[in-house]
């Protein structure tokens, strides 16, 4: 029985009247000539289009409207077949696919135009066909937030939740994320999960994944041919390397940062280059050392957010530092200028945080480049005062790290050791 | 009579037994063969190096203690001759460097290896003798900072004082300046002086002028020459393009950022080539329109310091945005994650802060990129409580504007105005 799912009204009518199904191979005449294989829909899908997988692993959408003419390809054979997509392959290894939200799991409302999550894990599993030839997939959803809306207690779930697959016959897990704060989110599980024996992969997408342009396809293709053969472990962000679409970077979870609102090639390991880059299927391993720095398992996933970050600027009222001390802080990173500094109007202030025995970490706005207090006499007068230089620790990872370790443990000088202790590749030695 | 400036102890009597003074040309035979010029020393300096600038433009200190053998260059005329700094040559343009402090006014202490600002303006630019055959310079100490402590009150004294240069017959104005913060200031002078006549370079050095590799010298001789060819006006930020000598980068002083903590090509125009690049004594334009966008020169330096910049992270308490509302803030710059968005768990939040009649003005923490906010509900939401997407303004700058801004007016609609009015190339189009 020919398959129409999300097709509806106009666009069934269509595909029904030219004799086309979803998986077929199909060339179609518009403004130019596509070619590619019908996909799918989403319940809430307008019926005036029609989606096409092109070779590039792109979703288009066609309107219909404008088709002068459609042509099936039969020399092809149909490559989205329900049965297949359930079906294990006893050849293949298995993967995770957890879904938490994010753009990758959206789709657009195509009343308002805006973006909206809301597929499943299942759904973007079974929009994305050539994983099934690289592992079997079994998906779940925790949750369907946009990233900005992932809090901390989201990260323990994560966390909860792949601790539980720990005996598990997958080779490794994709979480499906928005981007927003993936790099937070990817920190955390380092910290939390230090030795966790399986590779984890955190995948996100710039263009919702029934989009044209999306890409999604191609970073989870990525994420999933590097799960299956990296054979190493570790938390790793996999996005598109630059605008084109030949290479995928696979980040260390502790050493990326989103470095740009809207490009594919958004996310970047700063300072090196990525990890592994996987260059026409092909894997290049650019890691040296192992990401964890113990290979033992031991899992610690408590946290407490009462940790400040404070980027420092000319104009900072000392007084609010003065407000995060009297609200209870147990940790304050900043984000001082250049070499690691803050103006000398603040040293009140610090002190009084010193004195309380909050832990003060220093990183650097530069983002790149590793902190030096000793080069500068400002720089040796916040040692005095009791701030921790954390070396090139990016500041937004810092402040995760705080968060993790002042939730582990509330004994500073623990505190301190933890932050200098390299677990998860936070920081080059 | 030999002048032997800042030479003391053995140093002055290596000088002496060897026949050698200031401005000399010397080879000397050390670990390798140096070549160069002998180089008055500092008040404080020790006496067991002597200073030899090379032909590269780098001074570079050698210990009297590993010279095997000094041999005098007979050929080559002095350089450095007292009479020269002062007499002025009356075919060429005249530039004034102002002297606020920082590591291109500082000289390490071989006491503590600690760097400090010491030098004075005159000083620094009798250090780089290359300076007289591009223009006469005048030199002023406005103070003496490292740039961390520059304030919002400081910038006042800046553009005070450049402003009564209006009518003069400078070619362009150097301000020598601390890196940490020399991009807030640059971005400061230029929506204060927005039309200021004649070109103004802002020049820093990541390594103090009086040590090896130091690339003060090399910065500020592009300076003076951008000053005097460019034929523009505007604020830049000049300084060496990366780590080779060959490039000096002229950026726009409100595109640019200090992106790396330590390297020499740490300021980085963001999404952009620099302005203006200067290859080999050659000036290259990038530059496509004008700095500002009016010529007319309307001064307006007030500033109001009540302006905050929050930068939105998983765990961000919205208590700290009470408290900021609480304390009589007049605006808020958001740095948000991704296109412009912050957890939803801020909403209350941000209402109050709009029911108040704060600003609220949205950036990205990627840095490069613009927001956008009608792409996703979540923002789409935000722009409903009021708060103002910024382009790409870079977060930093977007402060520095709000501060300004608030400071010429208190009227939130003439605030959001002047916020979106592109006055000196603040954002792109």
């Amino acid at each position: 029985m020919p398959e129409y799912t999300g097709y509806d009204g106009n666009s069934l009518e269509f595909l029904k009247t030219n004799k086309i199904s979803i998986g077929d191979s199909v060339k179609i005449l518009a403004d130019i000539t596509y070619s590619g294989i019908v996909m799918p829909r989403y319940e809430h899908s307008d019926d005036k289009h029609i989606v096409l997988k092109l070779k590039s692993g792109y979703n288009i959408g066609l309107e219909i409207a404008k088709i002068e003419k459609v042509v099936k390809n039969p020399t092809l054979e149909k490559i989205v077949e329900k049965s297949e997509r359930v079906v294990k392959n006893e050849k293949l290894p298995n993967i995770l696919l957890l879904s938490t939200g994010g753009t990758i799991a959206s789709k657009i409302d195509y009343r308002t135009g805006s973006v909206t999550p809301v597929l499943t894990a299942e759904e973007l599993n079974s929009s994305v066909p050539e994983l099934s030839k690289i592992a079997n997939i079994d998906t779940k959803v925790l949750f369907s937030e946009y990233s900005e809306n992932i809090m901390p207690e989201h990260w323990l779930k994560i966390a909860q939740t792949v601790n539980g697959y720990l005996n598990s016959d997958y080779s490794g897990i994709i979480i499906a994320h928005g981007t927003d704060t993936m790099h937070y989110t990817s920190s955390y599980l380092s910290f939390s999960l230090t030795g966790f024996p399986i590779p984890i992969a955190l995948v996100g997408s710039q263009r919702s994944s029934d989009r044209a342009s999306s890409d999604a396809a191609l970073n989870l293709i990525g994420a999933a041919k590097f799960l299956t053969e990296c054979k190493t472990n570790g938390i790793y962000i996999v996005m598109h390397q630059d605008e084109n679409d030949e290479t995928i970077a696979c980040h260390i979870g502790t050493r990326v940062r989103k470095n740009h609102t809207s490009k594919r090639g958004a996310f970047q390991t700063v300072g090196n280059d990525p990890a592994f880059l996987i260059v026409n299927d092909e894997i290049h391993n650019n890691m040296k050392d192992g990401f964890f720095t113990t290979s033992k398992y031991s899992p610690k996933i408590k946290i407490n957010e009462k940790v400040a970050l404070v980027k420092y600027h000319p104009g900072y009222d000392p007084n609010m530092l003065k407000n995060i001390i009297d609200a209870g802080y147990k940790a304050i990173i900043f984000e001082g200028t250049g070499l690691g500094h803050i103006g000398k109007n603040m040293y009140p202030a610090v002190k009084m945080a010193d004195e309380k025995g909050i832990f003060m970490g220093m990183t650097s706005q530069c983002i790149d480049g590793r902190v030096r207090m000793t080069v500068y006499e400002s720089g040796r007068d916040l040692l005095d005062l009791g701030i921790i230089p954390l070396e090139n620790m990016i500041p937004e990872i810092a402040l995760v790290k705080a968060m993790w370790a002042t939730g582990n443990t509330e004994n500073r000088e623990e505190v301190k050791e933890i932050m200098l202790n390299r677990i998860a590749s936070e920081f080059s030695t």
